[in-house]
């Protein structure tokens, strides 16, 4: 169940082992667009390609390969992005300046080309409406697909092992994510389609306020890639034309929904953390202070209720308060535990709280006093981010 | 071989196991001291402590115990934290304002003061020459002690494994590290003393200045303590009155050893990394991001010369810089390999990188263009940083 006018394809060409490596998303007519990009002084040929299409405000599809970055490739890199979108226009039957290109996987490498134009041409042939073999195709060491559907109408956002209902008017998103996740970056590949008519709406105005609240709300360990992407197409093929609020609402639900997967997936995770904060002064800077905190990252994935390293985490965010009027309490989907409050560590069983931490998302709730709440999704740090990140040569 | 008029002392009272908790120095005389402490809202007793004896500009000794922070641990953490001075005071025969305190260990458990008591007593009655009882005293998870040992005519600097020759007017320093290093704060705890009369001299100015040349250019993992703490006395006893340049040099020299060897022996640490880059701008920015970036830290831990991961890490600092112009290599204590020039890998053996990698030191080197050279000392990031960290239990 996916928006209306769109198809999408996958194709193994060989870039990657076993699974496919080449992804295609069509739109049967002109969709309007926008898109976030990677900040990151190295970046790829395929985030600049992808930015200049993107000026124009429309595209007709979007072609991804995963198993090669196709970043640090020079000119070569340039041409074979080029081409790549050529490839995909001309089998297409559209312009290549309707094509977004993106790309994942190792750094430093030239494409083979020869495989790229077979995978390509392979994925143009096996378009349907199914979006399982693109979300295959963009997966790097991620072990799930990862995808949230929701309408206009109904706040229900589906995921992964759910069966959707959601009628009309929809807002479909898929994400690859992992290591190198990190905000203030479009952090990821990430493509989201609707069939909604957007054409009175500043798309890209929205998309931006609605990753600030959940992309940029992310992090797995504080590092960004050198391609990260996310690509709206939006084809008003449903014929219904939402009103900003709700349409914002729809697309940042969506985006939340997908960077809390993208969290949950990191690389040697076991735990989705969500770290919540509440104060005057910069609640967000020090949510995000705790959640890139090896030494937090660490005990949570050790299920050891470590009140002392949050705060001490919290304490070097720069932002001041005070420790006599703050609260900290740990809390899964069923049950919250106070650890600390009025200056002091609060009473509690180490062991209980310690087996409630065995859940797979765990919430940092941290009151420093009134003000603002700020969100930061991350994870907990094991053993299997070492053993992918130390083993995963180049 | 330590400076004329200090001597040391350790015991072991029971707040931790096996080994010495205890620790004393203490000058004959009064000593000009100065001191750099935690800049974290959050801060033990001893730090405010420390912080207002260090007012006056003189000590006379420095009591530290370890296995217990006395941090968050309110009213009475502050009683027991004066009551440590004033047992070292009264055994010492000087005034509690001449006594800095220094505590390091778990957060948020009340001091057992009976143990303390002992502790303090039995240190001081073993007084002497040798800094080796002190130096266990301080060490938590550190794996080995670290000291450093120069003069003031003799630019060696002697460390661990070292019979030092140093001749006179010795400035001896001392450090334990491990978790929770960063830059920014006095990151751990270090003392420092030496027999030169600095009375001529702004020791804290000098002082101040040798720090951010050295422990302020050392990360661990970002995260930085409640604790933080480095005194230095300066009690003239050699009756030697250095220049303020050859006297901020020789600090400085012993300042970066001790960074150096804290680096070393971060949790689960198989290799000092130094992270070096030449360029405008901020590259003590570009270093320090690099040296935080946890996929950067795995690979090196892993022997794997992923320059994809480098230049990513640098280019998400914030800082500008031109792929095509740039420079990266690797290089240990005997060799340099060159990874990527002018916008492209270089051509080099990986296996031949990655079996010099093994190396106990490895030197990132990145030349963003003409400018100042930062250089940023951390260390891998692999299995035992987990283990350490998620096994460590409140």
């Amino acid at each position: 169940m996916t928006p209306k006018g769109f198809s999408f394809g996958g194709a193994r060409c060989g870039l990657k082992n076993k699974r496919n490596d080449i992804g295609l998303i069509v739109s049967d007519r002109e969709a309007q667009s926008a898109g976030v990009l990677t900040q990151n002084v190295v970046r790829a040929a395929c985030v600049d390609h992808t930015r200049s299409v993107l000026g124009r405000g429309r595209l007709r599809a979007v072609v991804v390969n995963s198993g090669n970055a196709n970043c640090c490739t020079g000119a070569q890199g340039v041409k074979d992005t080029s081409r790549m979108a050529e490839l995909a226009a001309s089998h297409l039957g559209v312009s290549a300046e309707e094509v977004a290109v993106g790309s994942t996987g190792v750094i430093g490498h030239t494409l083979d080309m020869t495989k790229v134009e077979k995978g390509i041409l392979a994925a143009s042939k096996k378009l349907g409406p199914d979006p399982m073999p693109f979300m295959e195709a963009i997966l790097t060491t991620d072990l799930v697909e990862k995808w949230a559907l929701r309408s206009l109408a109904d706040p229900q956002v589906y995921i992964p092992g759910d069966k959707p209902d959601a009628g009309e008017g929809l807002i479909f998103g898929v994400a690859k994510g992992s290591g190198m996740i990190a905000p203030n970056m479009a952090t990821m590949l990430s493509y989201i389609v609707t069939d909604l008519d957007t054409s009175a709406l500043d798309l890209q105005q929205i998309l931006n306020r609605a990753v600030s609240r959940s992309f940029n709300c992310m992090t797995v360990d504080g590092d960004t890639s050198t391609n990260d992407m996310l690509v709206l197409m939006a084809n008003g093929a449903s014929g219904l034309m939402p009103n900003a609020g709700d349409f914002e609402q729809a697309l940042t639900d969506v985006c939340v929904s997908l960077a809390k997967q993208i969290a949950r997936d990191g690389e040697g995770a076991t735990k989705l953390i969500e770290v919540r904060v509440k104060g005057s002064g910069d609640p967000k800077n020090v949510a995000r202070t705790i959640a890139d905190s090896p030494l937090v990252k660490t005990a949570l994935f050790g299920c050891d209720p470590n009140w002392g390293r949050i705060l001490m985490a919290a304490g070097r965010a720069g932002v001041p308060f005070d420790l006599n009027t703050i609260r900290l309490a740990l809390a899964t989907r069923d049950e919250e535990y106070l650890l600390f409050q009025d200056g002091a560590p609060a009473i509690f069983d180490p062991k209980r709280v310690s087996a409630a931490m065995k859940s797979d998302y765990v919430i940092v709730d941290l009151r420093l006093g009134e003000g603002e709440e700020a969100t930061i999704y991350t994870c907990d740090l094991g053993y299997g981010y070492v053993r992918i990140n130390a083993e995963y040569h180049t």
